[in-house]
């Protein structure tokens, strides 16, 4: 009972970002999703189409908080190529966005003590901030690098 | 770009769960959503799908942040018979819920002073307790209330 985004007009992302290659789950299921890599840090983004909006045809904030999730753990990957868990997520909504509206999130890691990641994120519109918040993740053990990743990086260097 | 839910294996609600009608947005693609409705109050579930999947094919977090959502902000909803903007909501994540499991969520309206709105909620699978949290929303004005919310029974026994 979903809407399939194959039949909606494909738009092209801002420059430097390209497709998440997100074939399945809920990651497909909320996309089609945009990801710019440079330096080891990672912006994602989205086209807010149909299926991403709530009854004012506005971004639902249901899908913000997954967009949050997604960029804002990412940050825990890209800094130490690890396995996580989400341990809290805080949102505080501060705008809406439209339908066709091109939306970004991205985070940056304020503290890992003891393996208890702590990311600082937003999520935005041009000039205009939509979330923020705060992720908890636990990291539970030391995976290879991945492309774009910091260590990976940090190899490809070596 | 989304799976279309229609192809999957019809499953039967507990009882007293019925269909969600949201046939367009947000709340179609994450969906099927059921809800049951008992003296002003509403508890809302979904079995999780292979579209609601994370990499470990657990339910994702975004898309139990957003059955919290849609669940939590229905409190207001119930209570008051008001539109409403979500300001914060905050996610603890207690445990995970896997491919065909029942999820439920619901919450409890906790403090209203100034039309500012606090619900407490949890999402749940049978006795294990998945995300527990807060929600908090700015109630916009009153509108014409909908069956199964409470100003709608007093309406109904006057």
């Amino acid at each position: 009972m979903s809407d399939d985004g194959m039949g909606e007009t494909r738009r092209e992302p801002p420059p430097g970002f390209h497709d998440v290659d997100w074939t399945r789950g809920f990651g497909r299921q909320v996309g089609p999703l945009f990801r710019r890599d440079e330096g080891g840090r990672r912006v994602m983004g989205l086209f807010v189409d149909a299926h991403h909006t709530n009854g004012l045809m506005n971004a639902h904030g249901g899908l913000l908080m997954t967009l949050a999730d997604m960029a804002w753990d990412n940050v825990v990957s890209m800094e130490r190529s690890m396995f996580w868990v989400t341990v809290r997520l805080t949102c505080d909504f501060l705008d809406g966005a439209k339908t066709g509206e091109w939306v970004e999130a991205g985070g940056e890691l304020i503290s890992n003590a003891d393996n208890l990641f702590v990311v600082q994120g937003l999520v935005w519109a041009g000039e205009r901030k939509l979330v923020s918040g705060t992720g908890v993740f636990k990291g539970i053990r030391p995976r290879e690098p991945r492309p774009g990743e910091k260590a990976f990086l940090e190899q490809m260097s070596a």
